[in-house]
């Protein structure tokens, strides 16, 4: 059965792999102290445009989102983010296993508001308790969000602004980063992100790597011995060159881009088909999730073939579907559902 | 330069990194609910012999300690472990950052004595005051230890008796599993090891894999909600099937034990060269990582030609120093550093 | 100036001081081992009519409120609680410092609805990926809530009966729970909230006492070595008997409930007088905090006199002001502060 | 039944109850932001000759050591104490609790010994993979020790300047301090303790007060936002005039200091006797504890008449019994103990 389920269906892209491949057995130093996890890092703050930046690189998402929080925060502090931020959602508790709260204001269409941001820090300090209550400490953004949908530059400048009034690092996870920065429109590049934010992570899990995310540290911003905290975390791979030859495989020749760009057109050849069989969309998604509507009874049918996300219930007789492409989706696939509805 | 720094030098065993390649572009669910995991795993309860227990995928050493020593304690309880023991040591407080105390014994060789872990235990409950401190709530030892060295079947069954004795779960960390039980002279093997203990973990890392621990538990010990935890703790994969590709390939054939076995005899034809060359041991490692005492002179030339772990000063002249074989070394190299010495 | 501002303004009523006064040389054991917290235990299960209920003597309604919930607890599970709770608000994280998520839900006039209670978890666990969520794990509520407000017994009944189908432990902070029990109306009693609910604390330090909160489990609920807890949470006391003291004397000759319906019939006398001078109120509140709407100038010519609590803003003229009685609240200055409104 | 067995037996000095009398009913505002709180610390600061000093009252010696080490500490960091300090054995694991470890050196007559310190944090740093460790990031000190014995001022001028040299904040428990300042012979004052101390806290449970201890940061060492910290931790006060009044009490016409002298004259009253009658000594104390070795028996008749604390078996023969005096310890007391043996 084929599927739309994810991103993370596959294995690595063909060319990540060959580079394991290629290098299986030169002896390296153990827990990223490796040449390979040295050029990845360089690419990378090259991409960036970003020569001052610290790239870490660690495992998976829910992982780097806690470790980064994590170390960012004081005690008396909680992230900010939306009430449907991954953090808040579906990490199982991650961020308050830390000890810290998740801070929520409201999202549209997945996103954070720069002026609701503005006026939440300024109350807060007004308040007569404020120092009963958790500080927010920082401010957590997905780019893409959970929707699927991007900030433009201009809402990037004005939080990036917020937060740099209040002193509060903006930390944005980039889960499918490659997806967003690929997406037809966006006014966001890397080296705009590198500029804006003072912490994110480039995914690579979801974009071609078996496993693995870049953390980059920009303005000085990387906490007091990070790589200590890791361990602590258990979240330092004895081989860390697996995650510094994937993504330096990634960087190189803008694979990361390239294999983005893919699945992105796959994802507008799939909406475009949608839209012309008159499919009924739960938003304008510009990235690789599309979100449909569909009748519990087509979605059925559509089951027997094709493993899709369910997303949930939208009313009695209608559900809400998440249909995902990737760097792997064949055109050849995305016809085929076409087909199916 | 040739390395015999650890058995995390190299990539992962060719057969290991073959089955990735073969089912690369296979589509799977995510979180390790795939084909390649189950069938990984009733292969690991195969060759335990135990066919009731439960297997978890983990990605490294030091989260697997974390996730399982955490979820099997109460708040109010502590891990007992040597004084030199991983989570004593050189975890960098994975175990305290989850709330618990690592409570400390003896070693002896790396050993834990089941002696004095039951003495420990019967004073502590004779004290006026131990519900101010903190309860021992499991035992952690590692196979082979800290220093190489291995449990008897006497000594592990004497330590499964007092932790039952005292309803005392007895995990044990077998990072280094596979070398263990390939050891000339051991008595103990993977199914006595279920029998006798209530978790453990086999290691992937220093034994053929990329990444990834499997975790056993026996007697029905699997902490409630397991899955979830390892997800708080950041320890779930999106690509859970890295892990369960892997040990599918080690327990296939007995791939796991028979590259064990090869590090093993690469392990004695150094110690034999290395006796014959009158070279003093630090102590006498029946596995993989071999501990000799060199001159500091003789230890600088060494490191010129060969990377190795300096384990610490013996006395002022003289440097404890740690050589360790893999799946992966070559007799040749064994040869190469023997002749420098 | 004369204090509306809260129920914590004094020292203890001076039946409670006269009772540390009268027993300040005897000499007892430590730790909440003596006779006055033995004694004060007993008065409070008679009280709840719970001969088979535990209590324990902690020090504040915070504290009180980490140590039950982390305790009740399981790693992966957080606390329900209405957005406006206590743990969810004023705590400064309290709860998430211990590792656990507040769960939040809608308040009406401050309280948990029953039925949206159950919609939640039904809907929790019919998701497709609640293992990668916080699972709910018990229910806060507290009566009175933050806005004064009391829980009918048929709401409670209802809470109770989706807790208990739910198998999740019902735990009611107490805080102010003498003046809830004495409003006029209530058809709730301390016996029947003993039978409904799985924990809950009777709070002293706003009840007449210097300091001290009686956490009570029913139902056989009590956590497994909570007295070692209360230490490791900082909240055990070496003079122990400094709340024994307190609670014993707070519930010899219904003490509690004598100084409690004093603090209603204030509240009431104030509540009627500004009825009768056409104040304004936020929300209709049957106990001992009145919630209204001043304008700014007002306020600001009445916090000239008496301390008040101001809430929050209500509109650009106005603001929401807290008047607050207790057990040591004069008629006389009531009166005054009506003279000057 | 005469009680030796601690010095928090009786309820506080009648001068500290009658400051509560006599302010009972005196209105102030919550949480420590009263008049009295004021007072005292200023009263405290002066006693100190540290004007500059920070000081913040809490209620209890746990309690204060978990709130103050985890402030203090960053997430990598590691409090250093000996193997018989109360951190490390008797706080039911309160510091592991907020994450941190407690790193152990060796005790010579319960004390920490500057020079093994300074080796072990400068052989820290020299080992190849500290970074995987824990980071000693304070080191915590109790004045008088767990055995009632005391530093010198040169011994802790040596630790002091150990501290300083590795930017280690130096904190001392003075949970008896004041029984250690009367002590004859000592030339610590408590203005050098402030001078060589980054933080400490003058106890006030052990010496004539209900509860509570008076924390004093020098040096500009206060953690940030350190009271929402206590918040945090539920170690604030609603009433924290509670804490207030009796260090505004305590430290009026140096009763502190009286007090104390008192208990060390009682102290030594027995001592005296004790060696008269040739009673063995376990050690050498010279504050308010006195250790002594009972022969079974002897000790089974005395606990008939007395009670005592059961320190530890010596052998098989003897019991190693510790007896305390205090502020309320009468010299008839004494004279009956005595007798008895």
């Amino acid at each position: 059965m084929i599927s739309f389920e994810n991103d993370y269906s596959e294995g690595a892209h063909p060319l990540v792999l060959q580079r394991l491949i290629d290098t299986n057995l030169v002896q390296t130093p153990g827990y990223g102290n490796d040449e390979f996890c040295t050029a990845a890092k360089e690419k990378i703050k090259a991409a960036c445009q970003a020569p001052d930046a610290e790239v870490f690189l660690l495992t998976g998402g829910t992982q780097t989102n806690a470790v980064v929080i994590s170390t960012l925060l004081a005690d008396y502090e909680g992230v900010v983010a939306t009430v449907e931020g991954h953090v808040a959602t579906h990490e199982a508790g991650a961020i308050e296993y830390t000890g810290h709260k998740v801070l929520t204001l409201p999202e549209h269409d997945g996103k954070l508001d720069a002026a609701e941001l503005d006026a939440y820090v300024e109350s807060f300090y007004k308040g007569s308790s404020y120092d009963h209550m958790v500080f927010p400490g920082m401010v957590y953004i997905s780019h893409p969000t959970e929707f699927g949908t991007l900030y433009t530059r201009a809402e990037l400048e004005a939080l990036s602004a917020v937060c740099r009034k209040h002193q509060l690092p903006l930390y944005l996870d980039g889960a499918r980063l490659g997806y967003g920065l690929m997406s037809d429109g966006t006014d966001l590049t890397l080296p705009l992100i590198a500029k804006l934010c003072d912490a994110f992570y480039i995914g690579g899990t979801k974009v071609g790597a078996l496993c693995g995310e870049a953390v980059v540290f920009t303005h000085g911003c990387t906490p007091k011995h990070f790589i200590t905290m890791t361990k602590q975390h258990g979240a330092m791979l004895a081989k860390g060159r697996l995650i510094g030859l994937q993504f330096d495989a990634l960087f190189t020749d803008d694979l990361y881009f390239r294999i983005s760009r893919h699945a992105i057109e796959m994802a507008y050849r799939l909406k475009d088909g949608l839209a012309a069989k008159g499919c009924r969309f739960f938003l304008d998604s510009p990235t690789n999730q599309q979100f449909i509507i569909l009748d519990n009874e087509t979605l059925r049918r559509l089951q027997e073939k094709v493993a899709v996300t369910v997303w949930g219930p939208y009313d009695e007789q209608h559900t809400i579907v998440r249909l995902v492409t990737s760097w792997a989706t064949q055109p050849e696939a995305v016809d085929y559902l076409l087909s199916l509805l």
